[in-house]
């Protein structure tokens, strides 16, 4: 079995053209546009025309496919001119239009034809669909900008899958399905964690006081972790005038996705921060530096903007407003070892406290192109050394990326497994050897000489937003205790017991426990299920028996364990001590 | 002797003619602008053309005013034509300028002639300048935009007061010195708290570790005050579209203040927030709610931005980034009164604890005009009401206020007394009785039926830039221990003793108290003035005799008190109890 991604990718492929071929023959008029493969499968775009295509069509439209691949015993290419292919493509504007842009790229234009359906493409098929092509769904459809421009018109993109055998497509959409459960969207809207507003705009999610808890409660652990070990807290604005990135080279690399703010008052061209090192090193240039000051460790959680797609936004995992726990190292080279040893310290202690398993990702510079990288070379090699050598002294699962290194400096990327097998890039420690110079920044080194400092850029959680979507799809909502919007919830099971109830509910509140009271006329079973629903981690359940004694709770968790007759003074020192080891 | 604030400001008045007549007999060719009565003074500006003047030159100009005030018997007001003003003023742009701008207003043109001088002017005089304008003194130069807009031409301006009796003055001048070294711009400069970089932009501070400690302990007591009374926090981006604006009705209210935020990627029509209240109610607005959830109390430190005019931009006490430590709160109308009396607490508490006097100012509708106020007047009564027996019951010093109300509801505004006896109006108190209804906002009541909760804005630090502004000169940068950036300085008398000095060191650091170790070589009595000008609270000073018995430390306090002989343990436990007093 030839189970590489490149050979996957074709397949994904060819099942698009095979998606595209069955569409235009059930709604006539249809048209065609693009239909690549992605991450874990493939979508289709169409122009229906007046036809409205819903989840419940995509049954019958794997039919047809399945019909037309009996045809499709082959895919052959052909090199056309294009006055051929626009020919071949009178009935279809968006292909006639790929054309033109192939054309201005000076590319070849190629025809793929399967059975009787001939398509545009530049080619990654595999050769005899019909035998290959055997396991594939169509998965959902969606709305999509013909080239991801809003000012475009609106085309119909269905996605799909397709795997090589029954047993990959199946776990696949197992996963999915279980993914569809956990979606951090409808957690956020079940456990009123966080809102998107239409009159406050896509991408700018409101947080609720819930959700509030849980950026509160994860940046708090990441800013004291890094403050135990000498960070300091600054803060800059959210806005800065754009002469700022035209020193630090950014003005052109962020271009489009800059948000550019418009002064009445005043001729200032302002814009949006997009991330915050360059403020932070006019910190550090407000005043004279010696090497013994060094390193010096600013830390602060803070929100960028950048002005991502429309088509692009999701929920939190990508969004327009960016709150980063960011920090910023100044150092001289010979201390680059030992602040690496420290990040990865933190990383480490952060990600096993959130029982989250991850590998780094060591990005090098690309050996091939020196070219591409502003710096000394010499310092490339060592930071690089540097870099692997504390990778294998902490027993760090690793792999080495030549090429995936930014053009200023190596970097460690933390890679982060879920629960349901998927991977992301969250935390990383990035070495800079070039803004510090843009920026002039000096430090005075023991010999008199003023010398410039290395920056490292170190951000543990990354976007919070980001991060959360991750995390409540990791847990599927089952936070932690240290970690729960609400920890406790007190169920008293008749309205004779309420005051007693309030009291308990008190000691919880002022031993700082978050905690919320049901005193609603409802059975102790509709109040059970109401705050497991909620997931909150411990229930305490208030009897006659109980109330009687005056300092007893039944305890049941969300996961339907009964903890038994429980002393409530016992049982909150008990959580104290938890919510303290971060269990 | 008169001495009520209009016969001040004309006295103040008079003598920005008198300064106006002196600057144009010494220097030909000067042009005087505009010179009003302004809050303890005056000013004057002038185009002097190609002179320059500096502070040096005021004694000589205050002499020339004193020979011009002799034949200053009185001062005569004359309506004229425009045309006979602009043949008077054919010498003088600005004021011909004037008489246009008078015109548009539909308003008299007046001349006023002492001695040989004739100004325009619309009144407001002293009858006898020679007699009653003999305590006067000029104080400062400074630049300012011809009608303070940037795209006119700078004009130079000379401030200066006038006061009844050479005492007053006296008094005057000896506050003016002391608050110049209290300056904050200064004291923030010597002490590292802030800066501002030519590159990020005007009135837009960045905060060095030790300015951000001291936002962050103040806020956090702010905010813990409000914590441990029910409030939650919330999160909300720094951005929205402008339909929520025009759906609160800020837009047309905040016109050239906003900052417009220019998407290149989508056509969403952005804006930085000027306020936060419209956000915190659309997650109010995220679900239903329930007479039982009232009253709802979100708090939320965040940042809001003002595009000020570049010429009111003034250090902290007037900048564009402005963090506010807001909350709303929404309740029932029956819940009002015991909601200002928490607000009376918290912020009596708080103001206490920094040692800062205040009185409160009632701001109520003015009862003349009705229709300047929205909302159902019985409601405004009845808030009126409560809100000045609220004042009562606790006792505090206050003022009535009528005309002083917002259009949406009445307020208690926190008037603050600072250690040189100006006051300043720092926290609020704010009941909405408009924007929950603008945007729709419901709770069922008791009875099932829906109704409009009431909305009170309150924020107890106000803005945490224009607070520190006032803090930092109200104590002269001698914070107290609790909120010092740093706390201890340890000052080991040799090098041989640095050691043990670092061991204690650590034992500070040890039990988080902010503590810095001086290991230079130079000797204790430059040590200790190095420290005494930082304005740490305590150097623990290490002699021989101290590292001999390895647990003790000589203290010495800022204000020069020695201490004596410590033992470290102890001394640290006491320190860390007068950090929890807030001491």
């Amino acid at each position: 079995m030839n189970n590489d991604k490149e050979y996957l990718n074709n397949l994904r492929h060819s099942c698009a053209h095979l998606v595209a071929a069955a569409v235009i023959d059930l709604y006539p008029g249809a048209q065609n546009a693009i239909g690549p493969a992605i991450e874990d499968g493939f979508y289709q775009d169409f122009d229906l025309g007046d036809h409205v295509i819903s989840e419940d069509d995509l049954p019958r439209i794997e039919e047809k496919m399945k019909k037309i691949l009996e045809s499709w015993d082959s895919m052959n290419e052909e090199i056309v001119t294009p006055e051929k292919a626009k020919e071949v493509f009178h009935w279809n504007q968006y292909k006639r239009e790929i054309v033109d842009d192939i054309l201005a790229r000076d590319e070849q234009v190629k025809l793929q034809t399967s059975g009787s359906f001939i398509d545009l493409c530049r080619g990654g098929h595999v050769k005899k669909p019909k035998e290959e092509l055997k396991y594939f769904k169509l998965l959902s459809v969606a709305g999509a900008y013909w080239k991801g421009n809003e000012k475009n018109k609106m085309l119909t993109r269905i996605y799909g899958t397709a795997f090589e055998s029954k047993d990959e497509l199946d776990k696949h959409l197992t996963l999915l399905e279980e993914a569809k459960k956990r979606d951090h969207r409808k957690l956020g809207r079940d456990l009123d964690l966080f809102y998107f507003s239409d009159l406050v705009g896509r991408g700018l999610p409101l947080f609720t006081p819930k959700g509030t808890v849980l950026r509160e409660e994860l940046n708090a652990f990441s800013q004291g972790l890094r403050q135990k070990r000498g960070f300091q807290k600054v803060w800059i604005p959210h806005i800065t005038k754009n002469d700022l990135y035209k020193t630090s080279g950014h003005w052109d690399k962020f271009g489009d996705e800059l948000f550019l703010v418009k002064s009445q008052e005043t001729n200032d061209e302002l814009v949006m921060k997009p991330m915050n090192c360059p403020h932070h090193q006019q910190i550090y240039a407000s005043r004279p530096r010696s090497y013994k000051d060094l390193p010096i460790k600013y830390l602060e959680t803070t929100t960028i903007y950048r002005d991502e797609k429309a088509g692009e936004l999701l929920g939190l995992s990508r969004v327009r407003s960016v709150t980063q726990d960011d920090s910023h190292i100044f150092s001289t080279p010979e201390q680059i070892s030992d602040i690496f040893q420290m990040l990865i310290e933190i990383s480490k202690e952060f990600y096993q406290a959130l029982d989250m398993k991850f590998r780094v990702r060591l990005s090098y510079r690309d050996p091939h192109e020196p070219d591409k990288y502003l710096g000394d070379p010499k310092l490339w090699e060592s930071a690089q050394e540097i870099i692997q050598k504390i990778a294998q002294q902490n027993k760090l699962e690793y792999y080495e990326a030549p090429g995936e290194a930014a053009f200023y400096g190596p970097k460690i990327d933390f890679m982060i497994l879920d629960a349901l097998g998927r991977e992301w890039q969250i935390a990383t420690a990035q070495l800079d050897f070039v803004q510090p110079s843009r920026f002039s920044l000096k430090y005075t080194d023991k010999d008199g000489v003023e010398k410039i400092p290395v920056m490292i850029h170190y951000a543990l959680v990354g976007s919070l937003e980001r991060f959360l979507a991750v995390y409540i799809e990791h847990t599927a909502g089952n936070f932690p205790l240290w970690l729960a919007p609400i920890q406790v919830a007190v169920l008293p099971v008749s309205d004779k017991i309420n005051d007693v109830a309030r009291k308990m509910f008190e000691l919880f509140n002022e031993a700082d426990i978050r905690v919320e009271l049901d005193t609603e006329a409802k059975t102790l079973p509709a109040k059970i299920r109401e705050w497991t629903l909620k997931k909150v981690p411990y229930m305490c359940i208030i009897g006659h028996k109980e109330a009687e004694k005056g300092d007893s709770i039944s305890v049941r968790t969300r996961d339907g364990k009964d903890l038994g007759l429980q002393n409530i003074y016992e049982f909150i020192k008990q959580l104290k001590q938890d919510i303290g080891k971060k269990i």
